[in-house]
């Protein structure tokens, strides 16, 4: 299996951190964002959408962090992180789109712009992303993680830009049961870190 | 089966849309979003983000139009609108996640920002829209629907805020395969129209 990746991506660390909880080893193929290596046209053709992560496994060629969140946990993690029933999948992809719209375009870019210079309005991405705080604050107040009774995708989508959010100017002091789960997913078995993120 | 509902919103349309493939009868429950009816605290008991679509259907109450498209799929659809096998299954959800990504913050911010007055840079969200078009058009120039061979839950969430571009100031013309594409999903049984889409 090969990770297309860099480092400092949180939505790349989603899937570094599904593999060490699933224990699956994969091969980490750097791109180098900094030279535009994800818009050649070689590249274009792993991802038409020219962004990391994608993933190459046994025939498959999938892009998108949701995409390949779902692709591993169907192919390596049977049914406790990502169920099958209608109700419990639907409300794992309920914080699949969470992470994607208020995290990734509020907290993730306002870590964006502020770090990697980013051309986005950074107060906007801020309230945008304590939105999507205030959301996971009000579900983890009364639950243990995102969906169901145990961890499972809706979780790892959501962690990485939620602990990363300081990066970006947005702190977490006021939201303790987001504090709490973030805790409770640091002391899973075969968690990883990435840098910015604590490993304790 | 009761859909919160606002007949302007692509979002709900994607939903009122695999209904109608589905040939599944549901209640509309209009939202004024205008007078600020999704930001009650009543309101918020249904969906703690504030928005619509939400549905409730013996005993599920699931917001979120990608995670409904899903239950819906799941629950009424056998396997045609989302297989389960995990490398079909990730292709699906690939576009799901390009409909909240590039079409949502792209296609569907121009459209609010020029149709109802929302504080988005237009031409950031045109420009961001397109490159979700491009990547539509890649990939519908050898393939008739988006992920599989037949129409899935991805066609109907990339479908509405595509259709609806051009009330954006995104025109359509140059994605010729996109245009067709859009043509078959309006051939379909039981497809159901929204204002600014045409309905042949």
């Amino acid at each position: 299996m090969k990770l297309y990746d860099m480092e400092l991506s949180g939505n790349c660390y989603k899937i570094r951190l599904l593999c060490g909880l699933l224990g699956i080893d994969y091969e980490r193929v750097p791109v180098d964002l900094m030279q535009g290596q994800h818009k050649t046209e070689d590249f274009l053709r792993l991802n038409p959408r020219g962004q990391i992560p994608v993933l190459e496994d046994a025939g498959a060629l999938i892009w998108d962090s949701s995409a390949i969140l779902l692709y591993l946990a169907r192919q390596y993690g049977g049914e406790q992180w990502l169920p099958l029933a209608a109700k419990p999948m639907a409300e794992v992809m309920q914080w699949l789109s969470l992470a994607q719209n208020e995290l990734l375009y509020g907290l993730a870019r306002a870590r964006a712009a502020k770090k990697f210079n980013r051309p986005w309005d950074v107060e906007q991405c801020q309230q945008h992303g304590r939105l999507g705080l205030q959301v996971l604050e009000r579900q983890l107040a009364t639950n243990v993680w995102l969906a169901g009774s145990q961890p499972t995708i809706a979780d790892i989508a959501c962690y990485p830009y939620v602990a990363l959010a300081p990066e970006g100017g947005v702190a977490l002091a006021e939201f303790p049961a987001v504090l709490a789960w973030m805790q409770r997913i640091r002391e899973l078995p075969g968690y990883v870190a990435m840098p910015g993120i604590g490993a304790d």
